[in-house]
């Protein structure tokens, strides 16, 4: 039983990750930027997308493929700011696939963008496992949820190269001290990049917005 | 290889259950009321489960099972409140199952308990596919997660007998209403039995514990 478990898992894996390389390449080849965005339930990362793309806006051609388990809410949340959405629906899976994410990105690929955003489903555990053949991958972390789930899930801050602090205004309300929350990153991390954001201020949404235009021209200069 | 992994799954559940039935009984026959409950990072579990415990002291003979992916630091909380509690560490694992549950309870089946708290792995998706012989299933929403979670991860307000929606006391500083939140977890479940709470200022905690005080005397009178 467990052995046959472990077999079949790790033949999705490798069928995931051998995708996962092609879309990569693909995204390259046509000079685009591609970010997973990974958090929990709630961290705010479509709302940290939305002040994001009113930025970005006219600077960059931007796409979103938005992962749920069910429901469009949150690509109809995008759609709202005059922007390229496609929802996946995992329909109870709790992470994002390559396979699907390809499916997604076929009904877009028609035209030309330069970052495409994927919002993977909330939840710190399972995307973490998935290469969706990103270039860059984010890990969200709110004020709320508190400064102990680096360490709690360290899979998603040891594979993600930036990390965004999210609901930076609800400091005052918590007892949540941002220097512990990226020193515990920094161990499993020690080159995370972090940015202190709130969607609701603004803090640190233009230099997190700036900071992946610069990544763009680092990659196609 | 998609039948596989399917019948792999099938088999994985169908002995989950099994095991799941089995300890269910145990612990009726054994006079106790066993709690599980799911969230998702960060909804303050914990938090609840200490402010509960104050209020349980010398009433009913209580003991917490942790599960987390990585540390101990939760069952550390739980034993600085003077109460029993073994650490599950899944280790990667993105849920508890029953065996795990059932391994974590032979290290103190040996004494008797009323009320047995199984706090689940902080995820919203995956621990609601796992029954763990619970005789109540609680899911926890937080204000700061925001009012459409219900709608966005069903599965585990569906299968949840209560509902206990946490941090009230933020409610001043988010757009959240809990009417919306009831009413979409109520079209999921119309039996669900909703609590608002704050650990903080200890608003419903009360009225929660003694809920579960009534459910255990409901149940062995």
């Amino acid at each position: 039983m467990g052995k046959i478990t472990v077999d079949v898992k790790r033949e999705v894996l490798r069928a995931n990750d051998m995708l996962a390389e092609a879309l990569r390449r693909e995204w390259a080849s046509r000079s685009m930027l591609v970010v997973n965005l990974l958090s929990s339930p709630g961290s705010g990362k479509t709302a940290l997308l939305e002040r994001t793309l009113e930025i970005l806006k006219g600077r960059m051609r931007v796409a979103v493929l938005e992962g749920d388990i069910e429901t469009d809410r949150d690509a109809e949340r995008i759609r709202a700011k005059g922007v390229e959405a496609v929802q996946i629906t995992t329909g109870g899976t709790c992470h994002l696939e390559a396979n699907m994410v390809a499916k997604a990105w076929e009904r877009i690929s028609d035209r030309d963008w330069d970052i495409l955003f994927i919002e993977n489903v909330g939840n710190l555990i399972c995307p973490a496992g998935f290469d969706l053949g990103e270039h860059l991958r984010v890990v969200l972390l709110s004020v709320p949820e508190g400064d102990d789930k680096p360490a709690k899930y360290p899979k998603a801050f040891r594979t993600a190269r930036w990390m965004v602090l999210t609901k930076m205004d609800l400091l005052p309300f918590f007892d949540f001290s941002p220097e512990r929350a990226v020193s515990e990153a920094k161990r499993l991390r020690p080159d995370i990049r972090v940015f202190r954001t709130s969607a609701k201020t603004g803090e640190g949404v233009e230099e997190w917005a700036n900071a992946l235009v610069e990544e763009y021209r680092k990659m196609y200069g």
